[in-house]
C-alpha cells in the first residue's frame, strides 16, 4: 500500500517499526475477537514519529513529573497505545498484548488510568481525553508559573493527544477546546485523526463542518496535512512548529485512512470496530512481505531500534534530576512544598477554621465559602473554579486571581457555562502530579457533567465537585433548577463520596475530610437557603461526622429513629422535640455521607441504627430510592416523588409535604406499623 | 438611554411597546424578589420586532400546526417571553405576570412546556432550547416533504430562537448546531443575544472565541449587527434575509446591552440574575418619563397596538384553514394520516410482529431491531436514528433513507457522535405535532444526554430513548462502556418509564406498549448478548407484561421469591429449577418496568410479591439501589457494587458473582434469615 502513496520522513527501518505497530494491533484484536484495528493502522506512522522523535518520556519511570503527557482521546484505538508502550520499553510485556481485552490483563479494551504503566488517563467515552488534556495543559502552566525559577525549568512538558472525529463531535470537546483557545494553552497539541469514517459509515453522513475553521474560531492554530498519514516530514515540521508556539494551542489535522493497508476494508467502517479476520490479516502480511502464518511478531531490528527510547529516556531524566537538584537547593521552600504536594500532605491551619454563631442561620454553601476562604490561601496546590456560578457557588476566595493567558499563577479558573468541560478538565488537573481541583455548579447540573464524574470515580481521580442549590430549596427558579433525583444519582456511582451536610459546622468537617481524602472524587450537596447552625456543645456526637452518619439526639431505647440529611435535619430535630412532648422517644440521626457510613463496622452501625428499632422515618428533599435500605420494611419516607415547582422555597417545602407535621405523622405511622 | 444611541426601525409607539416589555420584566422580577431582568431589557427591541413583524402565529390558537415556533433558549429571560405572550394577546393575563415565580402561577421562573400557552418547550438549563429548535427544524422539513403538495404548503413554518452566551458555551449547542449546519436547516433562525455579560462578570473572563467563525465553520450564515440592540432596521433586514435562505441555517448576532437603560447596572452582571431594586427601577422609569410610583403599567396605546396580533393571527389561520381544506380534499389519504398522527392514533399491523423460536437465543437489541423492522415502515410519523451506533443499536430499518439536505422525506437521522444533541433534538421533534422520535446509543452513554432525558420527563415529551448494551454483558469494551449504575440512574427520574425486557418476546411487548404510550418519555435497556427466548406457551403470564412485573413461574405458597430483570431472568429461572430439585419452591418474577408495576393496585402487587413471603432475592447486573424496596429487610441482592471489567462477557458475569450458584446461595441465605 505504501508503494502507491508517497512516504516522507520515514526510513525503511522506521516503516518496519510502523508496520510492527499495525500488526500488533491487528493480531491482538483478532486474538481477542473484538476491538478496533482500523485506527492504529491509519495512525501508526504519525504516532510512531511522535513517540520516537518528539515526546520526552522515560519508560523506566512513567511517573516522572516532567514527562510529556500523551492522551489517546480516541481510546478505542487502545492497541496503538499498548503497542507503543510495549515497543518503547514500558513495563508491558508482549504477553500482555496477547491477552488484549482478557480479564485481569494490563490491556483492557479501553485504556484505564492506574491499570497500565504509561496510561495517563482513562479514555474511551469520546471527548473526555481531549478535555482531560486541556486540564493537563492548565496544570503544566500553573506548575511552571509557581515552580520554574530562572533557568531552572522544572515543569516544561507538553501535552499531546490523538483525537478522532468522534471526540470532536462530542460537546464536551467543544467546551474544553473553546476554553483552551481562550486561555491560550500553547503547550497543548492535538493530532486530529481525520479518517473520514465512523461506525455508521462515512463521517459525511453526519459531520461536514469545517473543523479547521471552527478551531480557528476558538483561537487555535490549525495545520492541515495531507499525504494519507504518511507525509511524516510535514508532520514532523508541524509538531516542531506546534512545540514552538507561545500563544495558542495547535491542532494538526492529519488526513489518514482507517484500516490502512487492508485490501478489502481500508476506508470502510468495517475496519473500525471489529477484527479484520484471519484471512484479511494474512493478505495484509503477505502484501508487506511478512510471514502470514505468524502473529505478534516483533522483528529484532524493530525491537532494538525502538528500545532506544529507554536510553534516551534515562538520559533525559538524569539531566533533569541535575536541574531539579540545583533548583531544590536554590529554592528549599518551594521544593518542600512540591514534595509535600506530591505526597498529598496538607497543612490545614486549624486556628483559621471558621466558627459559626448558633444563633445565626447560615446556608451550607455560605459556610463552604467561608471554609474555602479560610483554608485555600494556605493550600497553593489546589485550583478552584466554577462553571460561571461563582457568586452562587461561593467557590472564590479573595486572594485568588484568575488563571489567564497573562496570569499563569492564577488559582481560580473561570470555566464559563461549560459544566461538562469543567468536569473533564478538572480530571486532567487531578492527574497532574501534585495538583487538586475543585469546581462548582448547581447540583442539578451535575447531570451535564455526569460522564466526567463517572470517569473520576472509576479512575479514582481526586476531583472535588462542589454542587450547591441542592433541593427544592432552590425555590423560584423552579423544577428545571431543583434537583430531586440528582443526589440519589450521585450516590449510586461506585467509588464516589457524596456529602450532604446538615449545617455550617458539618460543612467545615466535610471540607476537612475532603482535603485529607485521597481515595477518589467527592461531590457535595449544599443548600442555597439558610439553615440553623447546630451548636457543637449541644451535639457533641458531631465528632463522628467522618463515620458518615451519627446520632444527633440519642435516646435510651428509642421508640422511633428519625433519619435525615442536609436541610431536612432541621425538620427531624423539630419533630423529635414535639414528639418528646408527647412522650415519644425519637432518636435523631444525621447521615451526611452514606458511602462512609456503609464502611463502618456492625457495632457502630447498630449504635446509630439499633436493629431492634424498626419504626423509622427517612426524610430528604429528594427521591426515596436508596432510603429503603436504612428505613426498612416498617419505615416511612418523607421526601419527593415528583419534580419540584417554581415558588418561594418555604412554599415549596410546604407544597411537597416536607414539614415537621409530616415527619411526626410518618413517625407515628411507622410506629403503628411495627405494632401490627 | 435611547437618546444616547441611534435607534432605527422603531417608531415612538414601537419604542413605548418596547419600554412596556422592559418594565413588565423589571416589575415582575422586583415583585418576585428574584429573577433575571437584564436580558429582557437588552433584547426587548429585537424580540418586539420579531413577534410583531416577522413571526406568524395566532394567540387564540397557540397549537395551530403551522405557527412559527419561538424558543427562548435563554430561558432565564422568561419575563421577556411572558411579557410578549401577554401583550400579543395569548391567554396570559396581567395578573399572572404579577404572580411571576409564585406557586401555581402560569409564570414559573423558567418557561415550562404544557404549563403556559405559547411556551413551545421547557427551557432554562442552557443549550437545550437551541437544540430543541434544531429538532423542530428537522420536524418541519420532514412534515413539509411528506405533506406539502404543489401549492398547498401546509407546513411552511420557521423556527426562531433567542440564545445567549451561555447556550452557545454549552456543548449540547455545539453538537446540535454542527448537525443543523450539516443538514442545511434553512428554516432555523438563531438570534444570538451578544451582551458580553455572564454571571461571573464579563464573558471575556472565559469566552473569547469568534462565535461567527465557529458557526460559519458549521456551515451557517452569520449576520453581525451592531447598534446596541436598537438598529432594528438592520435586524429586520437580517430576519428577512434569513427567512429567504434555502441552504443554511442563520445566526443573527446582535450586540446588545444587558440591563439596558439602567443607570447603575447596565452592562454589569448585577443586572443578570437579581432584581434591580425599587430605587433603580424608579430611576429608570423617571428617565423614560414614566410614573416611577406605578408598576405593571401597560399604556392603552401599547395594549391596542400589540393586540393587533390577535386579528393578524386570526386572519393568517383563516387563510391557512382554506388552504388546508383544499389540501385535505385533494389528498384524503395524507389528511387522514396526519389527523391520526395529531391524535396519536397508531395502526400497528399485528400480523407483522416478529416471532421467535424458543430454541434460538436472541439478544434483546436484535429482537428490538426486528420489531423496528416490522412496524416502522407502517408508521410514517416516527423518525428513527442513532448517535453513530446504528449497527450496534439495531435502530435502522431497511426502507428508511437518511434524512438529509437533499432528502427531506428521509426517516432516519444520522446524529453523529452527539448523544446530548440527539436527546435534545429528539425532544424538539417530539413537540412538533404529529411526530415522534426514537434514537439509539449505548446505555452507558445515557449519561451524556441526561439533561435532555430529564427535560423530556419533566415536560412529558414522548421521546423514545433506545439504549442497548445494558450491563457487564458488554464484555470486552470494559468498565468505561459497561453500565452498572445507569439503569438505576434512569429509574429515579420521575415520569420516565424504563424498560429492561428479559427476552425477545418481552421486547416485542415493550415496543407495543411504548408505541401506544403517550404519557412521556421512555428508555429501554437492551442486551448486547444473546438470551434464551421465553416460550410464550410455557410462560402465559407474559400477557401481564404491561403491568410492569409478573409471575413467570408461579408457586403455591412459595418458599422464596426470585426477582430479576433482563438478562438475569435467565439466571433466576435456572436457579428456580435447581432449587425445585432440592424441594424449594421458588416463585420467579420478571420485573421489566418498575414504574408501571408501582402503579398497580395492591391486589395485583401482592399476587406477584405475596407479602407473607419475606425470603426474596433480587438479581440484576447493576447496583442494588432501588431493589431494597422489593426485597425487603430479609432479602438478598445479587448484583454489582463496583464498576465492571474488560473481558469476555461470560467471564465478567462469573467474576462479579452473577451466577446461578450465587442466586441459589442467596435464596437459601434469605430463607435462613427469615427463620431467624
Amino acid at each position: 500500500m505504501e508503494k502507491t502513496i508517497k512516504v516522507t520522513g520515514l526510513s525503511e527501518l522506521d516503516l518496519q517499526c510502523v508496520q510492527t505497530i499495525r500488526f500488533l494491533a491487528m493480531d491482538a484484536v483478532q486474538a481477542a475477537k473484538s476491538g478496533h484495528p482500523g485506527m492504529p493502522m491509519g495512525m501508526a506512522p504519525a504516532a510512531y514519529s511522535l513517540w520516537m522523535r518528539h515526546m520526552r518520556f522515560n519508560p523506566a519511570d512513567p511517573k516522572w513529573i516532567n514527562r510529556d503527557r500523551f492522551v489517546l482521546s480516541a481510546g478505542h484505538g487502545s492497541m496503538l497505545l499498548y503497542s507503543l508502550l510495549h515497543l518503547c520499553g514500558f513495563d508491558l510485556p508482549l504477553d500482555e498484548l496477547k491477552r488484549f481485552r482478557q480479564l485481569g490483563s494490563k490491556t483492557p479494551g479501553h485504556p484505564e488510568f492506574g491499570h497500565t504503566p504509561g496510561v495517563e488517563v482513562t479514555t474511551g467515552p469520546l471527548g473526555q481525553g481531549i478535555s482531560n488534556a486541556v486540564g493537563m495543559a492548565i496544570a503544566q502552566k500553573y506548575l511552571a508559573a509557581r515552580y520554574n525559577q530562572g533557568d531552572h525549568k522544572i515543569f516544561d512538558y507538553k501535552i499531546f493527544t490523538i483525537s478522532g472525529d468522534g471526540c470532536l463531535e462530542e460537546g464536551v470537546s467543544h467546551e474544553s477546546s473553546s476554553l483552551a483557545g481562550h486561555l491560550g494553552l500553547d503547550n497543548l497539541i492535538v493530532i486530529y485523526d481525520d479518517n473520514h469514517i465512523t461506525i455508521d459509515g462515512k463521517t459525511s453522513l453526519s459531520f461536514s463542518e469545517e473543523v479547521a475553521k471552527r478551531y480557528r474560531g476558538y483561537g487555535w492554530n490549525v495545520i492541515e496535512i495531507g499525504g494519507d498519514g504518511h507525509d511524516i516530514a510535514a508532520f514532523d515540521k508541524a509538531v516542531e512548529y506546534a512545540k514552538a508556539q507561545s500563544e495558542r494551542p495547535t491542532m494538526i489535522k492529519l488526513r489518514t485512512h482507517i484500516g490502512f493497508g487492508s485490501p478489502n476494508f481500508q476506508d470502510t467502517h468495517t475496519a473500525h470496530g471489529a477484527p479484520l479476520g484471519v484471512d484479511e490479516i494474512k493478505l495484509i502480511k503477505q502484501s508487506y512481505g511478512w510471514d502470514p502464518e505468524k502473529s505478534f511478531v516483533v522483528p529484532a531490528e524493530v525491537s532494538k531500534h525502538m528500545a532506544q527510547c529507554r536510553q534516551k529516556g534515562q538520559a533525559l531524566q538524569s539531566d533533569y534530576q541535575e536541574t531539579f537538584k540545583q533548583w531544590a537547593k536554590s529554592n528549599p521552600g518551594l521544593a518542600r512544598e512540591l514534595q509535600d504536594g506530591l505526597e498529598g500532605k496538607l497543612a490545614i491551619d486549624e486556628s483559621k477554621l471558621p466558627t459559626f454563631d448558633p444563633a445565626t442561620p447560615v446556608a451550607t454553601r455560605s459556610a463552604s465559602g467561608k471554609m474555602i476562604q479560610a483554608v485555600m490561601p494556605g493550600l497553593p496546590l489546589i485550583l478552584g473554579g466554577s462553571a460561571d456560578l461563582t457568586p452562587s457557588n461561593n467557590t472564590h476566595f479573595k486572594e485568588a486571581t484568575d488563571f489567564a493567558k497573562d496570569n499563569r499563577g492564577g488559582r481560580y479558573i473561570r470555566y464559563g457555562v461549560r459544566e461538562h468541560g469543567m468536569g473533564a478538565i478538572m480530571n486532567g488537573i487531578a492527574v497532574s502530579g501534585p495538583l487538586r481541583p475543585y469546581g462548582g455548579t448547581f447540583l442539578v447540573f451535575a447531570d451535564y457533567m455526569r460522564p466526567a464524574i463517572r470517569l473520576a470515580a472509576m479512575s479514582h481521580y481526586p476531583t472535588i465537585f462542589v454542587f450547591t442549590h441542592d433541593s427544592i430549596g432552590v425555590g423560584e427558579d423552579g423544577p428545571t433548577h431543583q434537583p430531586v433525583e440528582t443526589l440519589a444519582s450521585l450516590r449510586i456511582i461506585p467509588d464516589l463520596l457524596t456529602f450532604r451536610p446538615a449545617d455550617a459546622n458539618e460543612t467545615v468537617r466535610m471540607w476537612k475530610y475532603i482535603l485529607n481524602y485521597k481515595g477518589g472524587p467527592v461531590a457535595t450537596a449544599l443548600t442555597r437557603q439558610n439553615l440553623p447552625v447546630l451548636d457543637p456543645a449541644k451535639y457533641p456526637n458531631m465528632k463522628n461526622f467522618d463515620k458518615g452518619a451519627y446520632v444527633l439526639v440519642a435516646q435510651d431505647k428509642p421508640d422511633v429513629l428519625l433519619l435525615a440529611t442536609g436541610s431536612e435535619v432541621e425538620l427531624v430535630l423539630k419533630a423529635a422535640e414535639k414528639l418528646a412532648a408527647e412522650g415519644v422517644k425519637a432518636q435523631v440521626v444525621s447521615m451526611p455521607c452514606w458511602e462512609l457510613f456503609k464502611k463502618q463496622d456492625a457495632a457502630y452501625m447498630s449504635s446509630v441504627l439499633p436493629q431492634a428499632v424498626k419504626a423509622r422515618v427517612g426524610v430528604e428533599a429528594g427521591v426515596r430510592d436508596g432510603w429503603d435500605r436504612w428505613i426498612g420494611d416498617a419505615g416511612r419516607f418523607v421526601g419527593m416523588s415528583t419534580f419540584g415547582a417554581s415558588g418561594p422555597y418555604k412554599a415549596c417545602f410546604e407544597k411537597f409535604g416536607l414539614t415537621v407535621e409530616a415527619v411526626i405523622a410518618a413517625a407515628k405511622d411507622s410506629m403503628a406499623n411495627v405494632k401490627k
